[in-house]
């Protein structure tokens, strides 16, 4: 079992209920890693699940629950031949903390009928870079659990030099030697920096919500994420992102709706 | 009041729950259509909201309601300053038929910070072209609610010459007159024949779950519908839809996760 797998461990107390322990280890500087409370709360859906993979999930951050214990309630809503549906909320002191739907099904890496190419093709690793250690004091720990590299371009906003597009591209793995699977995916998807931030935007940039969809389970190695966006308006910017593995196929999709910092 | 205000109307029975009536003018041959049914829900969940649009949506499609009485369930989850959060449940004959997690807050309108250009330049509508009328025992009542003028290669596969690729585009509207607002949008996004027929696929292709965001109020004309998808694998398909409004201006962006047809 490795440090990840731990941190997201969900242990059934009873039929409809996980207990988690919310790991200190994935915090953005305050509240913990929105990917991160995504993965924990799928090993527990997943498990109650008749199916192997969360094929779809949708959060809602309606809080922002801190390190420590927690449980995530599953609520199965339905199970078909092919698919299951169930509710899960993360509660923390009796207060719940993040709202979700899942769909479940077992993906069985057929060759695709159609497969897209990627929205952008990245430079090669080793002219990708880090972003600076952050200072102890910033409480970012979750830099230390992950490796990214960064298309360099976007990453520009750091030296006052934002693209002026949003967004945010890297390779990114576990930095404990881990192969991807969901639950590293559902981190990937929420790992970057916002995409806004190249857009010229500043500070804490809430995601409210979150959908994300499996679309086939990774190949081990680097994942290559590219996130992008269409529009910044009214204090509201949408965040789409998209994984490939190591190979080049599209593993994850997602779309966060999240508020513009006023930092 | 239109008659797809009226179709759609929810009527508050008490605190948590509405009624509302699911017209058989909205069948797809034989269930309703998901956008619809999406649309007479968020009526309900905007109506029990303290903000005024809904600005996401996720629905899982449990089952297929059948036109007649229903009833909406809103159990609101938290409201903050900027949005709040419920969860709905469509329920028929005590049954739950869809289950959703909606957040609505207020859009302002504002002048956007950045603005992507529209994926693709639709032809002029004076060149796209409507379906052949369904026949009457197909069931297909929906086709006589809007008026749909299809981008022509994106249906060529009725002629047996699909693209080869997932997309579905066109031009949109109600038939009766009717000034596109949210409720519109949400029937807009799921309302093409589904995009994996350009890709070669057939038959019932049913949405299992969708994901909708609302990023600005229409304004008054058609709307730009333009479907597409990025891998058909395992019997699963993505079909993504961005809708703009006559001035070209962004309004929803959705993203649904479906099954390949065996027909």
């Amino acid at each position: 079992m490795t440090k990840f797998d731990e941190a997201t461990q969900a242990i059934r107390v009873d039929e409809n209920t996980y207990d988690v322990c919310l790991d200190p280890g994935y915090s953005i500087g305050g509240p913990l890693n929105g990917g991160y409370l995504m993965a924990a709360v799928l090993r527990a859906a997943v498990d109650a699940s008749p199916f192997e993979h969360p094929v779809s999930t949708t959060v809602q951050f309606l809080r922002a629950p801190v390190p420590g214990p927690a449980q995530v309630r599953v609520e199965p809503l339905k199970a078909g031949r092919t698919a299951a549906f169930s509710r899960v909320t993360l509660v923390q002191d009796g207060v719940a903390q993040i709202e979700g739907l899942i769909t479940t099904a077992t993906l069985h890496g057929a060759e695709p009928i159609y497969a897209d190419k990627a929205t952008y093709e990245m430079p090669p690793i080793e002219q990708c870079v880090k972003l600076p250690d952050p200072k102890p004091q910033s409480g970012m720990t979750l830099n230390a659990q992950v490796e990214v590299l960064f298309d360099p371009p976007t990453i520009a906003w750091l030296k006052g030099e934002p693209t002026g597009r949003p967004e945010s591209r890297a390779y990114f793995r576990m930095t404990e030697p881990q192969d991807p699977d969901p639950y590293v995916l559902a981190l990937a998807v929420d790992a970057l920096p916002p995409v806004v931030f190249s857009a010229g935007g500043r500070g804490w940039a809430p995601t409210v919500d979150l959908t994300w969809h499996l679309r086939a389970l990774p190949a081990p190695g680097w994942l290559t994420v590219l996130g992008g966006g269409r529009l910044v308006a009214d204090g509201w910017f949408d965040e789409e992102v998209e994984v490939r593995d190591s190979t080049g196929r599209l593993v994850a999709q997602s779309r966060q709706l999240a508020r513009v910092g006023r930092g």
